[in-house]
């Protein structure tokens, strides 16, 4: 016994580091909002390449420019025509699904996409519009403006939402704010994102059968019952037409999917729906025949639209509101895509940068006629296949569309809506991730929930609406786990000195007389300070009851502490007179400053759960003895 | 080294542990729901003992009734006298803080009390009218109806507002969802106790001026407004008695503070302070010379009220509105006050059966004239210090306030409201905890933090701005907590197999040749896979540029898993190839059911740090020994 009390006393619970609060707090600054070190890099450099690595973390151009080969040109050209293509009759359908002018869609694949490739880290991302953003900026702005009675205003308002999106961004990305999009599970963004997928392709009755009464709202009670109450509207030529491009579009998909070499096939393939569509309007006169068409669209490149940014009221609440709602969700697409594209290629993307670039775009795409851009999913996937190697297949999309601007975009008057609608939802198929919902199912029943909160949500009622029930969920979920933090007992493992959950092991020894150790494995924080007392205290009588009958006492208790990452004042509290084994640093800080440690005093810190069964025996021991003496 | 790899082999993590979805769901429904367990007490009960002891569960009564002593009684009369002193100063005080007429506060000390005694299981706690919630209820309810020109509607808002609050109540307790209480921290409730303090102190310049203009808004900046822009209004006469009456009552609690014995000193001083001030009032004819009073009180018993409760639009939403926040508010001063009282008295509450009780009582008050009641502070400790042993004290307080309503109610009439005023000062005095927030700056300056934006979102801006603004700021907390866990590098303590934080022992061997040991210390989940992904990279990054100045490599890294209680979905992705020491039982289920555990290989798990250090040392020679054999 008295060998075990001397190596005690040899290693014992460090209850001398008191680190000052500044320096706990810097840590915790630096640990919180810097957590990639982005400093590390100006270690050991003069004054000029740190002004140098300063402006070149800010403008990455400066960074892979002067390195950029002339092999990767070709890839980079190939990967910008192809997304070209694709930004084309992407940018008109959202557009309309948005109520927006047409050509404001071309408009924001051209100096978004320029601004994206100066200051961009991603090489994967292709910049555009999206459905998703595009319908929840229409939803929430037409609730104060209509696009039906002053047309000029909502689409002011659009700018002055895209301008208050790109503030947000630029703002979240200098405080170093980035990890507020982590919050948005992968779960959520499953759900979410199917969810404003299947509302989108409700959307598209409208074009498939060309009716020219429908409903502003989202749900699906809203669309059926527009659909059914317009049943005279319904023309065949259109929903004929819908169904054969539709038929177009998921033959290139599966092209897509059996033969990957022919990515292409499918990238090409809404151009090529809209070109067709186009020359068989104007041949059969489609107008005249139940085939509605896109109307004029006017040459030329972006106008300056700085002046016409509405800062007074009631313009520009709803656009703070509309701008900031999607412009959080379009950043957690951006982020989500190029991480997801990165880490296929093994490459770093830092996402505090990033939020900065889409801040700038934004900024700049309000002063520029351009509405809400981001990463897309769909057209980056389409740029990374292509094997774009840097920001410049960004440069090649807009160039394409600066050709298309000046001399082509008359030519696309005769695009019969339907095709959009066609186009549209085949895109929104492929964001129903069906076979990801099944595999949350299998692996983690809550995950699902969160899911299926987000889907239903947008589904029924409303987008806003789908996106804070499963953000909600989500934090409950985290704030339960704090709330009902884990506890068990522990035992020891036969032939070792180490002591573990005896649930986990059956075969661990239990039975010490007199001491029973628990496990506490969480912070403990005024959330769980009180049913971790209540816990315990079941702990206890459980053991009590168990060795009363073999005529044993319960003598000490002891808490393994390795698990309790932190303590609160109201946690304090629950350490009542117990053996504490292997309290952590910052637990130690706490327990010093208010000076719990003085009063149960130092004798009750152990280094490991082993050294404070042995004492407890020891003293278990000294106390027999002194019984039978007496 | 072969010796260690047979242990190794006897002692290995337990792999094949998978509990089945419906038991670990049932485990976890218990430990969030039931943490007290209360289904313990049936266990090996006929069913008629099983009956007796569900209905004595929700009705205490029974428990304590049978078993009363005619030796607590003389305990309990002295309690109900004294607390029915101060029922009627306090009643009155409070029901005019709420612009509704007094008597309301009167038969409010009159049915819940009873209520209570008959479903309420603490022992210390006094059943009355708080004065934050009167405030908060009033501020809300007079958005939409109007004391001044709608006073019965006004009136009978407070009644239905009283019933949504015993519905929430009832509900929270019913659905045993007691645990939301603790989600507001001492440090909130010391924040918004003292904020709403001093806006309520604020309100009295009115009654301690003799205002008859004033504001209806509660912040500070209204309430100087208004003071300075009445000047014309100041009575000197009201002023001046109102001097007097804060002497007299902050002597009394003087008194107390010294004497503790003379307790009831400072318990009556307010009754004293309202009858002295009525005398003075009726010799001298105040209300002509500058001293407004009370008016007119009815004598008789509470009317029923069921019949007034407005459950037409917009009453209803305004007093659900108000009834719910208020009643939150009232739930977690009436639950903290009788937690903190019994344990003083080493006894137990029970979260959710206190919460049965108050809904309860508030349902049964709103059909009987009577607001929103809970177990103030001030009173229930002055029941505790007058030596109460059951509920039955509020039983003498109700008919001590029955034989007042009877008989003596028209004697209050002549009341000065500056003698309201000053009990009204006095009385928030008190629950103004300067040095528990000096306490708080000192042990955790973010819980200060937190407490201040309750005090100061109270003084400055609403109540329910300061309130949500602490609760925020706690949930940020816990969430930042989440997203920022602690990691560190392990180091081995000299002379034992332990393995602990290099930073908190810095005597221990951290250079192992080629070896890494990291512990992570919380659940992995999506808010921080990204961060501990970083986090780790840099540990890596770091210890490799350490060992490669001495030509090291390094080859293995080590993952201590015995703080991570949990995992998810994607922080799975965190666990790349790496040894991994002591899993978790949730962890390891979670790892099977990801097919995680066949992918990197059972040989990858071990049950403590030492022994996969062990392993890797001898993997390490290995490929030494076959180097040298090349």
């Amino acid at each position: 016994m008295g060998t075990v009390m001397e190596q005690r006393k040899r290693h014992s619970v460090n209850l001398s580091l008191l680190r000052p609060f500044t320096a706990a707090f810097k840590l915790q600054v630096k640990e919180t909002f810097f957590p990639d070190d982005p400093f590390r890099h100006f270690t050991g450099q003069t004054a000029a390449q740190k002004a140098w690595t300063a402006i070149s973390y800010f403008v990455p151009i400066l960074q892979w420019g002067p390195k950029y080969k002339s092999s990767f040109f070709g890839y980079d050209l190939l990967a910008g025509v192809t997304i070209a293509s694709l930004a084309i009759p992407q940018g008109i359908s959202y557009a309309r699904l948005s109520n927006i002018p047409p050509i404001i869609g071309l408009y924001s694949s051209f100096t978004p996409p320029l601004v994206y490739a100066v200051f961009g880290s991603s090489n994967n991302l292709a910049v555009g519009t999206v459905a998703a953003a595009s319908l929840l900026l229409a939803s929430t702005i037409r609730e104060t403006v209509s696009p039906e009675t002053d047309p000029e205003k909502y689409l002011f308002t659009f700018f002055t939402a895209a301008f208050f999106t790109g503030v947000l961004q630029l703002a979240l990305g200098m405080f170093r704010l980035g990890f507020l999009v982590d919050f948005l599970s992968r779960s959520t963004i499953t759900g979410f994102m199917g969810g404003t997928a299947l509302i989108i392709i409700f959307q598209q009755f409208k074009g498939l059968l060309g009716l020219q009464h429908f409903t502003n709202k989202t749900d699906l009670v809203s669309v059926v019952h527009a659909v059914l109450a317009n049943r005279h509207e319904w023309k065949w030529q259109s929903a004929l037409l819908g169904l054969g491009f539709l038929v177009i579009l998921l033959a290139a998909r599966q092209v897509k999917e059996k033969l990957p070499r022919l990515f292409w096939v499918n990238a090409v393939s809404p151009l090529v729906v809209v070109v067709l569509g186009g020359v068989i309007a104007y041949v059969a006169n489609g107008q005249a025949h139940g085939i509605p068409i896109v109307g004029d669209l006017k040459k030329g490149l972006n106008p300056i639209s700085i002046s016409q940014l509405q800062f007074q009221s009631p313009y520009i609440t709803i656009a703070i509101k509309a701008g900031l709602v999607s412009g959080f969700i379009a950043l957690a697409e951006g982020i989500a895509v190029g991480r997801s594209l990165a880490l296929l290629k093994n490459e770093q993307t830092d996402g505090n940068k990033e939020m900065i670039a889409f801040g700038i775009m934004n900024i700049v795409g309000s002063f520029t006629s351009c509405y809400l851009t981001t990463g897309p999913f769909s057209k980056s996937a389409v740029n990374y296949h292509a094997g774009c190697k840097t920001p410049m297949s960004n440069v090649v999309m807009a160039v394409c569309m600066m050709l298309v601007l000046l001399f082509l975009a008359p030519l696309f008057k005769y695009t019969p809506l339907v095709a959009l609608a066609a186009i549209i939802i085949v895109a929104m198929l492929g964001l129903i991730e069906l076979h990801e919902m099944c595999r949350l199912f299998k692996v983690d029943k809550f995950d699902f929930c969160v899911c299926m909160a987000a889907l239903l949500g947008v589904v029924l009622v409303k987008m806003e609406v789908g996106l804070m029930l499963s953000v909600g969920l989500s934090i409950i979920r985290a704030l339960l786990h704090m709330a009902r933090p884990v506890t068990c007992k522990l035992g020891n493992i036969p032939g070792t000195e180490l002591y573990r959950d005896a649930e986990q092991y059956p075969d661990s020894i239990t039975n010490i007389p007199g001491v029973l150790i628990l496990q506490l494995g969480s912070p403990i924080y005024f959330v769980n300070a009180k049913y971790l007392r209540e816990r315990i205290s079941r702990w206890v009588e459980d053991e009590e009851n168990k060795i009363k009958a073999k005529g044993q006492d319960l003598q000490h208790i002891i808490f393994d502490m390795g698990g309790v990452t932190a303590i609160d004042n109201t946690g304090i509290g629950v350490l009542f007179e117990v053996a504490l084994a292997n309290p952590r640093l910052k637990v130690v800080e706490k327990l010093l400053v208010s000076e719990f440690v003085d009063k149960i005093g130092k004798e009750c810190f152990f280094l490991c759960v082993n050294e404070a069964v042995s004492s407890c025996r020891f003293s278990l021991q000294e106390a027999n003895n002194s019984e039978e003496q007496v």
